[in-house]
């Protein structure tokens, strides 16, 4: 697996745009993204469990069902959540311009929103969207750098409060060829266990049918998207959306094979390198802190306990004020509602040992003030002798964080 | 039931005191407080669930389970917390020295510790506030304003970073006489579900058997501590302790009787002020915000929703920032993890109504905008048709939070 440069277009036959319909009118950047496959592709996805889950996730857990889609449109600015039957009807009529722009069907067309809950799509704004989308297409024989530049277009579409676009893409040999994978996402805030305000749209040249590529998003989704937070809300949108288009003439990949096991790796690898860069560019994010927990009697006791301290806002604000205050991470750890003796409780910071037999080890307080103030650090806690064993990707809480969402909407 | 001057020297047969021993050497305040009984009380106890509960929890719990105790003393500056077996011994050692110079036995003692994990007690230091404690208490039998004065150190002395101290007292007629029930409390961070990093302290000289009055504890806790948060996380150290003495010569007080209930309704009633002074005085806070969902399955399914909302960060800043973001209030519903319709939801914030049917109501934005800008509303959230209603108490997430503990140590 070797990185690639681009991101959603870096696999053969996808090309996408971006542009600005000023659907959030304060913002001057591009708000609308199409990402266009020139094959028939399977698609799959995993999505929020909010009830409150907005029109368009409905609608795209119907194309994943059929497993088949062609087009994925997606909208900053707006949620289109808590917006009822109007709701459901404007994700209907999107998808139907889409389809109508390229010459496709409605249900061959994902659509995503993101931004403010609550409030009516402005439809006239993302018609234009639609329309201007189509029109920065690049043609399906363009050169590769029209095609990438494209792909980053879409990648600034679909950002809300990110400072930074997020593009990935891996090229992977296999037996019979080679494949790649490419990924474009946006974060930031409502990062929590079980997704977050996040969407991200991966795009793979691989041949996969639908029901296995829909099992190895599941299985990714677990290790990268499901293991990070920034604060502790799970968004009404949250959406990971793959679709395949066999167009690198590799394939179908066969679960169970080698090829599809290699072909997996490099998917994990792209979605966990994807969600790190999704908490490291959290809303007023300054750290990022990897927390492993080892010793528990199952990977889920472990991934409970990471999580409990990953969301307490008074390790993130200790992680903010890079203080080693080992306390509050064994107290996170203490009500995270898994049994533990805590006379056996041991805990690192990168390789400065903190806690020892559930009491402060021997350390120098400037060691462990070093590590506290590198930008990535570990916590590593071990709370027994199990075999469970967890990470857990949080940021710290900062001032920044606080202004960012006390004037979201403003 | 009347409100009267004072706290926890309020009742008869109680005296109290506060000094400074300097345990937290950079704190200029009074840090070590003794509350004594004149008579032999009835305790009982609400405490953390937290395993890495500090050893003076697990010292007065077992003061509880035997029902008796004289003597309650408590110090801020340290939690005496992940401190091990040594952590263990200190506390026994601090219910002797306060023992001996009371005349008592060291089981007839309870120890409170509040402020950071996992530093050792300084024993020295706490030695001189035993005896200075003791020092000043005021005589049994002097005059009403001395003894309130030393109620007002004690309730100083367990401040941590609680801008205000906590004190409140009632008086409630009963058929045999009249009783009194005072308490202290401190709270300010770690205030979350299931208690926080408070310590309540209620004295009564109603006579009440230690059974009775550690059912009425724990059925207080339910409706006031146990529904608040500040932050969300749930501290080494929470207590909530009571001392019954009888001296007011009324009772003992029956279950079940008329005077058993107008003494618990008094009992909660005290509760319930001390709990919202907590959140009024949390950590940063500028708001005070009352969350009531209805219509729920269960009171437990409500109490699920209400704490969603009353922890998220997301929701937390909207508070601070004054912005009515009703989408976000409705997300963390969703996120609940209570299944409710989402077409069925509706919400108001005092008198305006933000939702109806699962999307916007008609409503002013300016209208919005003026709750929000009071210091205390209520959120109310209806999500069906169920009996099933709770209220949980929470405060704005705000800079001045992460302030406070990015520098909590130094």
């Amino acid at each position: 697996m070797n990185a690639v440069d681009g991101g959603v277009t870096a696999p053969a036959g996808f090309r996408a745009s971006g542009v600005r319909a000023g659907i959030k009118p304060s913002s001057k950047k591009e708000d609308c993204a199409l990402i266009v496959s020139d094959a028939p592709a399977a698609v799959a996805g995993v999505f929020t469990r909010n009830l409150m889950r907005s029109a368009c996730v409905e609608w795209d857990i119907e194309r994943c069902r059929a497993g088949h889609a062609r087009a994925y449109f997606i909208n900053s600015g707006n949620a289109n959540a808590a917006t009822g039957a109007p709701g459901a009807a404007d994700v209907r009529a999107t998808a139907g311009m889409v389809a109508e722009g390229l010459g496709l069907a409605a249900d061959e067309v994902c659509i995503s929103s993101t931004g403010v809950i609550g409030v009516p799509l402005p439809m006239d704004r993302i018609a234009e969207g639609v329309k201007g989308c189509i029109a920065a297409l690049p043609d399906a024989d363009a050169a590769d750098d029209a095609r990438a530049s494209g792909g980053a277009d879409a990648a600034r579409a679909i950002m809300t409060t990110d400072t930074v676009p997020k593009e990935m893409a891996v090229e992977v040999a296999l037996s019979a060829g080679t494949v790649r994978i490419g990924a474009i996402a946006k974060g930031a805030g409502m990062i929590a266990p079980n997704m977050a305000t996040m969407i991200c749209a991966i795009t793979t040249d691989a041949a996969v049918e639908p029901k296995p590529l829909a099992d190895l998003v599941y299985r990714a989704a677990t290790v990268s998207f499901n293991q990070m937070c920034v604060d502790n809300d799970t968004s009404t949108s949250d959406t990971v959306l793959c679709l395949a288009n066999g167009r690198a003439g590799v394939g179908p990949l066969e679960p169970g094979s080698a090829d599809f096991e290699a072909f997996a790796e490099a998917f994990i690898a792209v979605c966990r390198e994807t969600a790190k860069n999704l908490v490291r560019d959290g809303e007023g994010a300054s750290k990022f802190v990897e927390i492993v927990v080892s010793g528990a009697a199952s990977d889920g006791d472990a991934k409970t306990v990471a999580r409990a301290v990953a969301v307490s806002q008074l390790c993130k604000t200790a992680f903010f004020g890079e203080d080693p205050n080992w306390g509050r991470f064994a107290c996170a750890a203490g009500y995270a509602g898994v049994a533990f003796e805590p006379g056996r409780l041991a805990m690192w910071i990168d390789e400065v040992q903190l806690m020892a037999g559930g009491q402060a080890a021997e350390y120098r307080e400037e060691d462990a003030a070093a590590v506290m103030q590198r930008p990535e650090f570990q916590l590593r806690i071990e709370i027994g002798d199990g075999p469970g064993r967890a990470e857990f990707w949080t940021s710290d809480l900062s001032h920044e964080y606080v202004t960012i969402n006390a004037d979201y909407r403003t």
